[in-house]
């Protein structure tokens, strides 16, 4: 069996997917797609020469026979009509973050998925299967260092623009770690706090840059995150997992090293998009597999994104009180255990 | 159009490409397989759930009208028959290492693709598409480090097993670098010399293991290649290369950096299957992608497994006399420059 | 002119300056001995081979005409006594930290020194002479980074005895990190604030371990310092400086990298005693130079042992408030300037 | 008791080791001085300020009665005559390589130390005491690796003057590796073979550059030791050995490591004066302490310094020949055994 898929909205990261369904992954194939702009639309089947039919919008699309997988690539304010209308119609759903833009509007998927009775949504926290990552959780898992105690993580990035706020600091960056940090010690953030190192002159004047922000978990680890979003040497993710008999560190990107004109070294990714090409094909793999193989995806779930937008907003109140806060979850369902 | 390929022999490698296809790979499907045990190219069938026909032999598999390509995965000594039938049905042919067993027979699959007058044949010289050697021609080709002058690598497995023998040295280990460096170098060989260090306590008696190869290229490159299939320690390449402004040097596979018990450090593989795991994805992804857009394989030709089998050979020969030994290759056909 | 040195405390510490100016450095000799334990004293003459008088007291030894400088290797309670006695007979004094017990007893040394009218004191903060600190300054000085905005650093021990207790993480180990970290970039504190992270199981009852101390310069650098005195796998100090520009390292201490059982690595010390040996023969080596050329010790001064002193007092104060906490220094005298 | 030193040539490296003895060792004094240019050696006695006598010539140094050992580090044609003198007036001697400028004036001074019946002489090999290569020599000696069978090793340096000629890359360079291999591994040459790689266009028109050295032992370890002396990049040394169970390699120069401009990276010296810094204060101080404690340096001896002498020629006649030559020393005197 091929997942039959259809893509709603075919700006940049549309077309990504697109691309790597198409010409890189195994098992599904693109058969519907839908944008605003009806042209853009069209020009992705041409572009990638697919067999498929340009819907006039996600609710024709989703209503379609044909299709049994949709993938939300739309931009954030529309996900959530889109997920629901999938999960309505009992379609899998692949979402890219945010699953919602609020709190609110991710709890009212959660609470559809769970009417459902099945799990149909995965959310594209694609560093969940980022080898470095699933190394770092194996490690964990494992005892290898014993119980983590604290992380320490960065998250740093050439520059930005100029319509980078303080607040994206949390909700475009910081949510990765969000997402993935408390995956990989399976446990539940309980407060968060945020700091302000001295300004960088290469931010904009309306931002602070750094920022540093601290999350403790139900279980005590602390989390130091650091994000540096015009640290202007390199795009580069940092994480490193101290625990009671050991440390673990992420690998550095892989890179031939060099020696010359007196330096020893080795290059860093100036763009982001490089960096998890491997974990986006995965990430897509995955959902196609386990939909093919388990009849559900086992990737990060709705209540996952939910996790996300619970804890995105209390750092956001941290960054403005300076003050801890604490993170209040609903209480998690069934479907998710 | 998605390329139907036949595969030739499901012993341990043609499963593994028969799943890769099937599972990781886009724009090709399995649609036939034979082997020399029947019940084998049966087995593989049902356990990949192949929509594929089960041929009694090569030859009529080849000539099947809905096979566009064969992958060559028999045992070595069958190659050239199956590859030389390819080509007189002009269909795409990609051959595991060996091309044939002997450059006579190599000669023969050049003679008989420059007669078809175009390329078709792909030779399993999977390590070009590695990323780290691709980085490392990238930082040759672009003279990152000047004109190279001399290489330095290795090829270490933890061990080996009695029946592996001295001169497989060569035509199973070392064969991978005779492709891979003249490769990256854009350089043919010219002499070859081989050593004997002291002999390993955990070599098989009559084993010669460490061997240094010394190559030299027509341009004046040093190349000292040390094989040591009894390291014990792990499953290691090594390839650094040294130029007139710099060095480059293959990456570590990437790992966790630990800290623990006095140590700080990263795993190494032990398993050889492990290493170049996206190389043999690429690799296949490229032959099938190359045919769909060029209707030609863009990979290693006959001409680089004739090249490989020459300079083997010579390589063995050097074994047995200890001195300097030439290498002489045959014309290079237009069709291959 | 070789410089005359006095010893005052011939335990551990006192016996290996004996020995390093004794057996390793230029221009100084040992005259002059003494210890609470008269027997002490007297095994370390006799030890070393020394040509040296055994003093019943300080008092005595400071008084004598041929000492030009003393050492104060002495317990912790009794060096203020020493230091002053040793200002006050305007004899160059190196004395090991503390230089007093409290702030107010640093003070006092300082406000000696400065009716004294010359600097005198030098006190034994060695990580300022370690060869990677010294460069990480030069790296910040230099402006390779541009100016630094955050520090990250750890302070690992593989274990401590029960007798060390939580504030000791302060002023036995952090103690260090409050030091140079200041004279690293140049600036002063301003604020303190100390969190706990899931307490290690390898830690006695009555021990918070690890800690995580928050500083804040005057300028802005956030400082994020984490203690883990029984992390079990060694004895590691780390520092990172991210700057406007760029992330300098402290190197890891050398050690030849081994390829073995399935790791790539290199030996990391567990004993703290290994890890400065260098710098502990430089800083003693520069107290005798500096003296000998320009008739001045040049290392850190009375005023660098107050700043330490209140920022000690300050984080411990922090440790059992759980809030930020406001380090205030009084003011600097010219002579320190 | 303080060892009274002559030193016999005050060009750059005499004066290195007044300004090593005099200001950083302990244990010894300067107290003459000679130098074939008068005012050179009185200029030295200014310029350390040495309470030193200036005698006309190495003889009337050697013979006056209040030096205890002499440096010979004046030109190498030189410094036969000296050795020999000090061994017939019983002083002890630290002499520069080389020990004399042929085999047959090492096994001179060989013979007249053995007349003597004591060790007095100790070469200036330094790499012995620098800390990297005493840790591969302890890996090596304790098994940690099993038997050695390989050796790779690099000797770069950035640049050389047009004087420079393809036999100093043996005499002048290779020459700390004949020297600290054979020690590293408790084994002698047997045999050397020479190949020049394609040649740098950095060097000048006489030169080979680079060069490979073939090196084996009597117990048939193989060594691959390249000579690049105008590879641009920095001085590097590099020394890998290969075991029966694992890999040991020379730990980098330690550096910070800088994140900044796309790169990951650390520094390479590129003034070889920097690299053994440290062996040469080691060295020095164990010549005066093994003197001091023991009456007998225990550094390489005269017997090191005839092996050096005869496998350099062997070396420059393998440069010529272009064939493997063999290693031939006389008989090994008891004394060095």
């Amino acid at each position: 069996m091929t997942l039959k898929i259809g893509v709603i909205g075919t700006g940049a990261i549309g077309r990504e997917h697109i691309r790597r369904i198409t010409n890189n992954l195994s098992g599904a194939t693109i058969v519907a797609v839908t944008d605003v702009n009806a042209e853009a639309a069209k020009a992705a089947v041409d572009n990638y020469k697919l067999n498929a039919q340009v819907f006039p919008d996600d609710k024709t699309l989703i209503e379609s026979g044909g299709v049994d997988a949709i993938l939300v690539t739309s931009w954030g304010p529309a996900h959530q009509q889109s997920v629901m209308a999938g999960i309505e119609a009992g379609k899998y759903v692949f979402c890219e973050k945010p699953l919602a833009t609020t709190a609110q509007g991710c709890m009212e998927i959660v609470q559809a998925e769970v009417r459902h009775g099945k799990k149909l949504v995965q959310v594209g926290f694609m560093r969940r299967y980022d080898q470095g990552y699933q190394q770092l959780k194996h490690a964990i898992d494992s005892k290898f260092i014993g119980e983590p105690l604290m992380i320490r993580c960065a998250h740093r990035n050439p520059e930005v623009d100029d319509k980078y706020t303080t607040d994206m600091a949390i909700t475009d960056t910081l949510v990765h770690e969000i997402d993935v940090l408390h995956w990989l010690v399976n446990d539940d953030y309980k407060s968060v706090q945020v700091a302000y190192p001295k300004k960088t002159r290469h931010a904009s004047s309306h931002l602070r840059d750094p920022q540093v922000v601290t999350l403790e978990t139900q279980g005590g680890i602390l989390i130091n995150a650091e994000i540096f979003v015009n640290c202007k040497y390199g795009y580069d993710i940092q994480c490193e997992v101290i625990g009671e008999e050991g440390v673990v560190k992420l690998p550095e990107v892989p890179s031939i090293t060099f020696r010359k004109e007196a330096q020893l070294g080795t290059h860093i990714l100036m763009d982001w998009k490089q960096r998890f090409l491997d974990a986006y094909d995965r990430e897509l793999q995955d959902f196609i597999d386990s939909i093919r193989l388990s009849g559900e995806p086992q990737g990060p779930t709705s209540w996952d994104g939910y996790i996300a937008a619970v804890t995105a907003d209390v750092c956001v109140r941290a960054q403005e009180s300076g003050r801890q806060e604490s993170v209040e979850l609903g209480e998690k369902p069934t479907l998710y255990k």
